[in-house]
């Protein structure tokens, strides 16, 4: 099997049309695609009338969609009975605009919590978005420019799959989401629509999404905030060759990735993006627990802010001790090794002991990247996981005083 | 039964002297006192030595203890045997200065993780230390100055209860603490020593020490990161009279809140101090885990520097949707008031609605503290939880920045 980027996000499956306008801070997005669609959404108790609405759509249309449609600007969460009717009053909308049964349309929201929609303004822009839906990569860039909020750039992403057969299996998609990050559990965070022409049934789609979401949207960490309105939609056209399961999760778990290292990127204030690699853990769930500890802890990500090699290891160890994780740690065993760009990299804690955190450790700290590589020495080297994430500025704060 | 507020922290209680030294960020803090002791220690699965040793001596001295030695700047965390070592050393560097017993010595440390202990200093510092060990208020103050790390004011309390009795009953304690502190399940926070001479047995003092913790610096959030150091001694010379346990619960419990707040208004970077009080939820557990999860929102606390009424209440409502509860959450039946200084106060969210966000709600978060008082609508009015916090700005990047 032989994975290539291609480009034009979501547009580069065939058979998917886009497009989406942003003024001001108020977007509407538009994705026309028939298939079989899977769902993850958020396990915030408190969850936004879009969410519960294309819960209920998926059950309803039998796993089938023909279109998304999503605002950006008001989140149409907290907002009661109106909130319902008015996300239904969205998928009635697309539906007649595009000639898709009212069934199988997906609403998503994401903005401001306790505020109604303004549905006058949704229709209007309705009409100028169905007018210039395209199959191109133009279709895919303006949908996921539309459903930006605090993001500072659009995030896409597509993978074309050579399976040996003569066709080929596409992958695309988009993502929006910079702050109220924090994937927990089994769930999906921010908004991501993603789209393959592979041909899949709904089970083989949903273990594929639930697996690739557990090692990507749920392994980044900006603020730890969980949103009311998260949600990642898979949707299979059906269109091309056959693909193993095994392949297809491999390729989705690629495309996943990418588009939760963007949100991780453009995290809000971020000015350093932070890969925290687990290993040698009693087990992956372990792993898993003590990466995202790292990458959440406020105080390891100002550290890292200010390039201080000492404070970030000293906060790293605390972080790894408060870590909700089922096995033992054993302090002396643990080992971190800090990775910059262009191969440089330092043994800063050796087997329970501080060791070289000046020179090398320092120059890692000042550069845009960076590795910290755990071995928590009790496990398997094997056992393993990534969890991403950024540092903590003054931007952020500057951001979210409104 | 009357509580009257009284000065002289620690040494408010007879039988206790104190005295510390601060030089540059390694200051030292001895206190001589004998007593029953009991201890609740941080939770964090790495813990640091003076936490491993003085559990211990807890233990090993049947619950009794005659001095605390405790020394800021360096947190002997993350330090292995030698750290261990260091932290005996330092008790039996106490028990031969005092006299006391070397199984009777407790140990607590702050600062910097991953560093060993500068015994040279601490031996020259504990010199000048005992030297002036004073009975008086001044010693009290010494001891709380001394432990201080990013504090930026010291920290105590102290009562006299009339119990009917001739003699009162006199608790009073010191506590340091502005980061890192994310009290967790039933386990202490940051460092607190609190005295009294009430005579009550282990488990009565044992008892009231959890009931008063859960309370108290439990309901603290600063940042969510947990400490390895954290630890809270309550010790009882037994020199005053009789005291019933819930007449004592009661006490306890007011001088731990107060520390717990000072604790809350000392956050690191604080501009704001913030009470959040949770009622009408289905549990009393519930209610502290919605307080807390309020209080901890980094979103929720940087609307609130930036004095945002509407920002900060759609961020309650999904921090509300995210806290771990067992209970449902009828978002319907939310009701949130803000109340400010002089009995100002208004309702924001009435019922699942968004109400009056302007006018009132905007002066009131100009104010230096706020109530968020949020009324869950499910269950009786008395399930009740308070949570202290503070709110989020620049200078808890700049202080944390190194």
């Amino acid at each position: 099997m032989k994975i290539e980027v291609v480009k034009g996000g979501i547009c580069a499956v065939k058979g998917v049309r886009a497009n989406g306008i942003k003024e001001g801070n108020k977007g509407l997005a538009l994705i026309e695609g028939k298939g079989i669609a899977v769902g993850m959404f958020t396990i915030n108790k408190i969850k936004a009338a879009p969410v519960s609405f294309t819960r209920k759509q998926l059950e309803k249309g039998e796993g089938r969609i023909g279109a998304i449609i999503a605002n950006s600007g008001c989140a149409n969460s907290f907002t009661g009975e109106k909130g319902i009717w008015n996300a239904e009053r969205m998928a009635e909308l697309a539906s007649s605009s595009l000639g898709v049964d009212k069934e199988e349309v997906a609403v998503a929201s994401t903005g401001s919590i306790g505020k109604q929609l303004d549905m006058g303004l949704i229709e209007r822009q309705l009409g100028e978005v169905v007018n210039g839906l395209s199959s191109e990569g133009e279709g895919s860039k303006a949908v996921a420019k539309a459903i930006m909020t605090t993001d500072t750039f659009h995030k896409e992403r597509a993978i074309s799959i050579d399976t040996g057969d003569e066709e080929r299996v596409v992958i695309g998609g988009i993502a929006k989401g910079s702050g109220m990050i924090f994937p927990h559990l089994a769930t999906a965070t921010m908004l991501s629509f993603i789209y393959t022409d592979a041909s899949l049934g709904e089970e083989a789609l949903r273990r594929s999404l639930k697996d690739a979401v557990d090692n990507s949207f749920n392994m980044i960490v900006v603020d730890g905030d969980m949103s009311t309105n998260d949600m990642v939609l898979l949707v299979s056209t059906g269109r091309s060759g056959k693909i193993s399961e095994a392949d297809f999760k491999e390729g989705l778990n690629l495309v996943c990735k990418e588009l939760a290292k963007l949100i991780a990127r453009d995290g809000e204030g971020a000015t350093k993006f932070v890969e925290v690699k687990v290993r040698g853990a009693a087990s992956v769930e372990d792993a898993r627990e003590v990466a995202k500890a790292i990458v959440r802890s406020p105080l390891v990500k100002s550290a890292i802010f200010g390039e201080r090699p000492d404070l970030t290891c000293g906060r790293i160890i605390a972080a790894i001790g408060s870590s909700a994780i089922s096995g033992d740690i054993e302090p002396g065993e643990i080992s971190i090794t800090l990775k910059g760009e262009n191969g440089k990299e330092v043994l800063v804690v050796k087997k329970g002991e501080f060791v070289d955190l000046s020179g090398v450790a320092r120059s890692i700290m000042k550069e845009k990247e960076m590795i910290i590589d755990v071995d928590m020495g009790i496990g398997k080297e094997e056992v393993e996981a990534t969890a991403w994430g950024c540092d903590l500025s003054y931007d952020y704060v500057r951001i979210n005083v409104g």
